[in-house]
């Protein structure tokens, strides 16, 4: 197999594309008209099946908003620093700001008649030039002709992924731990997933998460490795703060990665709703309040946020997946993809033949609160760096209530300070010789009597015999927390259990 | 084949649903608890992977509503009328009427913070039991375990309907004439439409709309008129204002086709969006201020609704699709299944694996109004009812249109006053030994070339050639016009292209 620069237009759709896509692409009949025929220069319709929005029951819709997260309810358990030192740039932090949507003439605004009628099934103009222009801000493609498609959520970008690419039978490469209900979505087309490893020993001297070099052997070695598997057509990746390990892909392991993807010629499903939310490294709560944590946008895209796979694909074979549930809300139900056109093209297809268009409701309020309230791409990045100092605050808190308990000095507990995300993977260290699945179950016993909901490693696996001896850990969430005091709590409970539990000899 | 009572029990599960349905049923997995082992009274959340709803930069939303459609446009163009006549129970039809949504202790709002989080896959609980009441006051079904589940729309609905039901190869009926897109749906997962006779035939006597004894006849001698195709496992039908003819089931000929069913054992996909919309036989448009229009909303129920199939199913074989866009807004993308409830936990088991749940910021705003504006159920009828005055209106515009032209005067002409929905189906009266379908391709020409869009029967078949002889007519829709206007003018193209491409004696 050899690098292939024309990836797209030779193979991704016309090869590697799933047989049901192909399908898909449909074919305008064109007539020839009559001799003299001249077409109406205003024609009126009696043909498109839509009520006029007249018939709609809403005149307008005003969005109130908030200034920062947790406006309204913010705790500061450490010190008493006011709201406004927090952002000492905001001139009123009660002021009301109310986005109001109705009928005008205006490009930026979603009309809100057209926002309540029948959609285009690749999203509403206005919204698709933001997706475009926070793209080229951002994680600009190294290849021209890519486009954006609006989802309804990073869940149906992934499906409309999944079915774009594989057939029944076709293989895809998946990291071992990974978002599991993309794996329902891999088995819905009659896909079959074959876990990566993931490097997860911090003595090794190696990055975190994706190993390289076990893609790579794989890769090189797929006929004796997987017999009778068909060679992998995609692979899947979260590569910003990995659901469930909380790790990021450095630049530099994108492009080996994204070479060996040249090199094998499959394609990378880039599922990237956490890179935005970069995390700072531990440092105790105490210190939130030095005002240099607040970064420039021009600082945070430069040196804070990773580039996308996308910045390095020459050849157009990056589909990423992005949401505006972690940003915004995820009540929403609205994303986006970016690809190259021909991907966007057949995804479009696939919307208007299943998935329909996003909700217009969704839709308006992401548009105008972005484009009226925040002022654009900027604006929305000033409001992302808001919410990474308040989760960077919830981490700190969570982590260094592990650090400080007595579980954690004595050595039964490692973790990985997660760099974006809302994740922290906590590991047990459990003795060589102890039936550590077994034991695990007694401790997620443990976790129920001393009141904290976590999620077991092993239960976000590919193949939960290929990823045993890696499931000794923990997927921990500082997102949900009603407040500080929470978090704090819920992470004293957890390390209560784990210390009870090693007291007790691993037994309940 | 013989009647089966416990259909769904016995078969539309285990035996009628796809490979692919019964692949998704879920089994959770029990394991023993260690002894002595308590759960938490009050456990706490590092679990969930969702944001906090202190994230979400929305505080509250207000929702601004009108009393009526076209409230701030509505013109009569035949008298002086003013508003008020048309609403005589309205105290002020100026009033501005605005729904908050914020967050709030009140079990009939849906909060937002609960809307813009992760919402379950049946539904906001709210608008999930607003679809109850409603069904239960207007189509209470014949059969007691039934239940309803939001969809992101009817389009949501049917393809989930489709997935529910056919693998490859399997066989659906669908009448001759049909929503079209459904077409798509049924492909994508393989299955093959089989096109039912329609009677378009007025001077027959019988009534317009699915003709029955083809289906039985058809059903009877299934081998020998379709060999080789296995026997259908459902029925689709758009009973109430089909699409594109416009004609509505009696309930008379729902029993028949209901008896079909059970005789012959297949599902019912019931796609009912225009149901409500009923409207009222021809006359002259100058006649719509007659108080005596606006029903009751127990008269509306009892006399002008068509009662769903639901309400003959005694064996849960019927699954009905309603939407939210014909009567609120399509921009929402909002709708329901009611169906028996082991079809709506199947239903669901595909939204988790792959629609997920519907926007949130629909739901809230559907619900919010529907309870807080309309006061629930009767008074959604009577917005309902509004809107059936005003697309009576709007028919009758269109008609008299058409009646009184010199292309109906002359017989170029015949209609079929719709009983329901959005669409008037108009026939060329073309003589017999006639290439009717060269000659509409013709004809199409010139409504481009008047001015108007219209839709040609024949891009609404399931089966070309099965249709042609009945594919003589355009269906023409009077729910996009800006105004009355607009209709009048549309209608006058309309009827002039076709004087004119008589009068060239069927030439262009």
């Amino acid at each position: 197999m050899t690098a292939n620069n024309s990836f797209v237009h030779e193979n991704l759709i016309s090869k590697r594309a799933s047989k049901r896509s192909n399908a898909r692409t449909s074919s305008a009949a064109t007539e020839d008209a009559p001799a003299g025929f001249e077409p109406h220069p205003k024609p009126l319709a009696l043909h498109r099946g839509m009520p006029n929005a007249g018939f709609f029951p809403i005149d307008s819709i005003d969005v109130n908003l908030v200034e920062y997260p947790f406006q309204k309810s913010l705790s500061i358990p450490i010190t008493n620093a006011s709201v406004e030192s927090f952002f000492p740039d905001e001139k009123s932090v009660s002021r009301t700001n109310t986005v109001t949507i109705k009928k005008v003439d205006d490009p930026e605004y979603v009309d809100i008649s057209t926002a309540l009628q029948y959609g285009s099934v690749a999203g509403i103009p206005q919204l698709l030039q933001f997706t475009q222009e926070f793209i080229n801000r951002v994680h600009k493609p190294a290849f021209e002709d890519w486009d954006t498609v609006i989802t309804s959520g990073a869940g149906d970008g992934l499906i409309k992924a999944a079915n774009l690419l594989l057939d029944a039978g076709d293989v895809i490469l998946v990291e071992e731990f990974t978002f599991t209900p993309f794996l329902e979505n891999i088995e819905d087309v009659g896909g079959i997933p074959v876990p990566i490893k993931l490097n997860l020993d911090k003595d090794s001297g190696k990055e975190l998460g994706l190993d390289v070099e076990y893609l790579s052997d794989l890769l090189a070695n797929w006929e004796t490795e997987k017999p009778g598997l068909p060679f992998p057509k995609a692979l899947y990746v979260i590569p910003s703060g990995q659901n469930p390990i909380g790790t990021t892909q450095s630049i530099e392991t994108r492009k080996k990665v994204y070479k060996l993807a040249e090199k094998y010629d499959f394609a990378i499903i880039e599922d990237d709703v956490y890179g935005y939310l970069t995390l700072r490294p531990f440092q105790k709560p105490a210190s939130i309040f030095k005002l240099n944590d607040f970064l420039e946008v021009d600082d945070f895209i430069a040196n804070h946020i990773t580039p996308s796979y996308l910045t390095i694909d020459k050849s157009g074979r990056v589909i990423r997946i992005e949401t505006f549930s972690k940003l915004f809300a995820p009540g929403l139900r609205l994303g986006f993809i970016v690809a190259h056109k021909r991907v966007t093209t057949v995804i479009k297809n696939y919307a208007s033949d299943v998935t329909r268009s996003a909700s217009g409701t969704s839709q308006l309020i992401v548009q105008n609160v972005i484009a009226k309230k925040f002022g654009g791409v900027d604006g929305w990045l000033q409001w992302i760096l808001k919410l990474r100092i308040t989760y960077s605050h919830r981490k700190d808190l969570l982590l260094n209530q592990i650090f400080e308990s007595a579980a954690y000095k004595k050595g039964f507990l490692e973790v990985i300070d997660p760099t974006a995300g809302m994740f922290v993977s906590v590991f047990i260290k459990l003795a060589k010789g102890v039936d550590a699945q077994a034991k695990l179950k007694l401790l997620n016993y443990k976790f129920k009597n001393f009141g904290v909901g976590v999620i077991p490693g092993i239960t976000r696996t590919v193949d939960k015999k290929f990823s045993e001896d890696r499931s000794n850990f923990y997927r921990l969430t500082f997102a949900p927390a009603e407040d500080d005091n929470e978090i704090t709590e819920a992470g004293q409970r957890f390390v209560e259990a784990v210390e009870d539990f090693f007291e007790k000899g691993l037994e309940y």
